[in-house]
């Protein structure tokens, strides 16, 4: 059951944005950030966001096998060494932005005997099955991924997260996250596939015709989110759908990043309807699956750089422009004090 | 005379930004905006801008008693006086992200004696002429204009600045700014016109055959930069020319904001060809004439939130932008190092 954002506080918050000493709507974007911010924190003027933190949820995705990736499954593991070193793009960001990044193995095809235990404490499995061949995992690993997500936004709300950001790393996610919002939205193979990291016109035929074939071995499966995320989904990206959920019922906002972390706001919002108004969009993704999504969410993003690093990357980026929603909200003049 | 900057730091920042541990192209425009970085200020992995100083050149434009805005000129004073109050929108920004920022009147349509005479140490007259009827000020005092523009971008590059921007303040700018832009690119009223701070159909018309009247009125005169900014400019706008003329000469960067930003940039590459290496474009205007300008400078804009609100408040929102460019590209692992 979720509550909606605070109608007073974002009542109160458009007025404030309509007295203030500017041309009418010339905040343009950044306007209507501060009016969310200001009704998923319900006050007129919040602070802006000072305790962001984000998870990174990685996992390995079966299909990376079967020539839908430019990069092999390894590169996956060797981010998660990346991320735990701080020397991945989102640590880069994250301690540019004050933001705290925690990263968490959901279903790596790997161990990390070396590294500290907590990295696998939601470890759910290793890898997940090719997607057109068979269900990525079983009904049950679902469940117990999506309990994992909810313990893990509890864990960072409890922690003081005033804004949570959910990032994946995993070869073969968008391969994964486009099924997912091809089987949620019922849109076909080719209005959402893309090129991920940067895949070639071969290899595009390819995860299209896995697509398509994924899709249609789920059938009318995904109807029901947890069938759809074990026939079509991951892990991680369950783990982190379930985060957004988690996140919205305790009215915790939470910022989208690209493809992967919009795809698990989808399943979200099927999970627990009534998601998208604790939601804001970060950054616009090269991905085409993304737009749809975003625009069956209601949401546009915030920034268009091009950017398509994954890991969270572009919501982390995105931060500085949420701060600054609140801080002019709070802080400029109207024209009435002026004149 | 203007050094280009660095071809041996931009060949080497490619290079690294090549070998970093993400996909070809992941990093999007900030890959760009870093190897962009490295080349002006002459290192592979510079530190991020740490002294950005930011200034907003002030003036009055006598169009804006005929029609061309949605406001008063009254209003350029009274927004001169929240920038020192520091409640304008661009003051909360340059707070946000420690931004020196300094407010001069160079042709406001008021006096300030309460106020701190530094203001108005670079005033050259009060308001100008309507452009569509006579020039806007004489060649002697663009002339003067100038050189304040060129004193102004010592000053603070004396203080140790890393990064410039200019901004505007002045009810009827983007009617001066817009007929610099057609001036010195050639083109007709209609391809440069917008709405500036919001106007209606009535007053887009009424700009528009201001605009025309005063480019037929210029006539020739459009081809020499100091005669263009007699004719059509303004102290405020002369003076942000000049600033960027001798920030690149002294090899500093500056970061771009809208339209009235981008003017100036066109009209100092014609007072000095080859600025355009030194520049960045921090946000994409809604205005029309900024896009065609900044493609004749060859610049793409950062982001793109439907800001309008002027006052450098564009640009100084993208530093972050700057910032996340440079670190990224120093500290993101090389793929080689991970796996």
């Amino acid at each position: 059951m979720i509550t909606p954002p605070s109608p007073d506080a974002q009542a109160a918050a458009r007025n404030r944005l309509a007295a203030l000493a500017i041309p009418t709507g010339a905040l343009g974007r950044l306007g209507e950030l501060a009016v969310w911010w200001s009704s998923v924190r319900g006050e007129t003027t919040p602070a802006p966001p000072a305790h962001v933190r984000a998870v990174v949820f990685a996992g390995d995705h079966g299909v990376a096998a079967h020539g839908v990736s430019a990069y092999p499954s390894a590169v996956t593991a060797a981010m998660v060494r990346g991320f735990v070193a701080g020397v991945a793009g989102v640590s880069v960001l994250a301690r540019q932005h004050d933001v705290s990044l925690r990263v968490l193995d959901l279903g790596v095809d790997a161990d990390f005997p070396d590294l500290d235990p907590a990295l696998g404490a939601y470890k759910i499995r290793r890898g997940t099955e090719p997607i057109h061949l068979k269900d990525a995992m079983t009904v049950d690993e679902t469940h117990r991924a999506i309990e994992a997500g909810r313990q893990i936004a509890a864990e960072e709300i409890a922690a003081g997260a005033d804004l949570l950001i959910g990032g994946d790393m995993g070869i073969g996610n968008t391969t994964t996250a486009v099924a997912l919002i091809a089987g949620a939205l019922g849109l076909p193979a080719e209005d959402v596939v893309g090129r991920g990291t940067g895949i070639d016109d071969q290899a595009l035929a390819v995860k299209t015709d896995v697509l398509a074939t994924a899709l249609q071995r789920a059938g009318d499966r995904v109807a029901d989110p947890v069938e759809l995320l074990a026939a079509l989904g991951s892990p991680d990206l369950a783990a982190q759908a379930a985060f957004i959920s988690a996140a919205a019922e305790a009215g915790v906002p939470v910022l989208l990043d690209g493809v992967i972390s919009v795809a698990a706001a989808t399943v979200a919002e099927r999970l627990t309807p009534g998601v998208a108004p604790w939601l804001a969009a970060g950054h616009r993704s090269t991905e085409q699956a993304q737009w749809r999504a975003l625009e069956a969410l209601g949401l546009a993003p915030l920034v268009d750089f091009d950017l398509r690093l994954g890991e969270g990357s572009g919501a982390v980026a995105a931060v500085p422009m949420v701060r600054s929603a609140a801080l002019l909200l709070a802080q400029m003049a109207r024209l009435d004090e002026l004149l």
